[in-house]
């Protein structure tokens, strides 16, 4: 009877031994994390990304954003020039706006009145202006991954980009392994 | 020996309790809810958002919609005035759309040619009305939040918004908080 | 003693069952899989969409991807066409894009120069064109699932799409079950 119960035990024991991986994995696998791949380049949908960034990371949620397409326009700095650029690059690096404080509304932009009005507003309702929250979210830890391949197309330079604490620079694969993990994905 | 098993025993009971609560933690980390963030004020993105909130519900998937910035005007009461409203936002009120018969589409508007063609064959072919949607999602009880800041920076005011059982005011915090805990999160 | 031992250890493998079911439930309403509802016709967003859903299936994450409304122009077949279309459907066939090729971009479009520029950009860095990306998928098994709803509403037949392996028509509720026992859903 006592070996039979010494053996029950074993079995029990590896039992819970096979759940507590499994629970760990599980909890591997869903981190309290926000990950936003942002591809729109509209002053609103930045606007939108970074106030659920800083509203989550505020929570102490992990917060990753990977920034492509014409999002990468919020992250150019207007001061930063790149050399050695070829033609079509140079062309595009004309027409997209240049940094966060010249980007478009997706609705209502009326030839960039729009935009004037809607920051003339945050500063009337106390909100925080785009630079303040790329400062603040730099100070969270808010993590920013520049997509290499959207980087590539449109002929952007690690040079032209603003100063942020870690600036990324990846792939999409890096995006879903992130995304993968997270509690929280987000395509905007 | 005996002695040797009792304390096995408890042992074993308290890696048990131990996996127990993390596995409540978890199943309270991840509930079945759906929550969704709706930025644009496109009708067919409007459209989009209720037609899978409605199909969520309607598989007992908890729903709760986050309306911020252009999506407010899907949220506006034709027949409601506010007053005291200052001039910038009076001029929002009398620019953006109001209330969600009146909103165009992201694509195809044609001068709001687009948005009747679509009601006429949404009719014809027996699809809801988003009247109707709202009115379902309502009675599903499909919970809406209006985004403060969103409200407070284009100047709207609640006396505006439509009749909608237990319509709350919150901010990113609160979006942020409830898709965290969500096994589905939607930006649109 | 011994008696009490035996019953204690049913209790303990009872409660080992009971965690063993939830974290079955909890595995199974988590898999590592991606849902996304593609809504949106333009050209890069159809890009993002392929390029995060080949990722994804390269790290033999399942992908499942929903096409409503404009998207459904992305799998429309230039060569094919179908009959009996009514007059309104016709005249939606005409105006909607014909093709993944023929897709627009929702941003410096510039009538049509935009994709041009896009195009030949990505085929001289060396990005798989929208066609590879289609045939990739199709043999990485990424499921594609047509939106009858929208289908019907732009009076589309299954005869003008792709041909695509296991191309199926479903409703909303299906993405919703689907994008609910994903470990990630995406709205593009």
């Amino acid at each position: 009877m006592e070996k039979e119960n010494t053996v029950t035990m074993e079995e029990l024991q590896k039992q819970i031994d096979t759940l507590q991986k499994k629970v760990t994995r599980i909890e591997k696998s869903r981190k309290d994390q926000l990950s936003i791949a942002i591809v729109s380049g509209d002053m609103d949908k930045i606007l939108a990304s970074m106030v659920i960034s800083l509203a989550a990371a505020a929570m102490d949620t992990k917060v990753k954003l990977f920034f492509s397409f014409w999002a990468l326009s919020a992250l150019r700095d207007k001061n930063k020039k790149a050399k050695g650029k070829d033609f079509i690059s140079t062309m595009f690096g004309m027409m997209l706006p240049k940094g966060r404080n010249k980007l478009g509304l997706s609705n209502m932009n009326m030839a960039g009145m729009g935009p004037v009005m809607i920051k003339m507003l945050m500063k009337k309702k106390n909100v925080l202006s785009l630079d303040e929250m790329f400062k603040q979210a730099g100070e969270l830890g808010i993590e920013i991954t520049v997509c290499e391949m959207s980087m590539d197309l449109m002929g952007f330079k690690k040079e032209e980009f603003i100063d942020y604490p870690g600036l990324r620079y990846a792939g999409a694969a890096t995006f879903v392994a992130d995304a993968g993990e997270s509690a929280m994905q987000l395509f905007i």
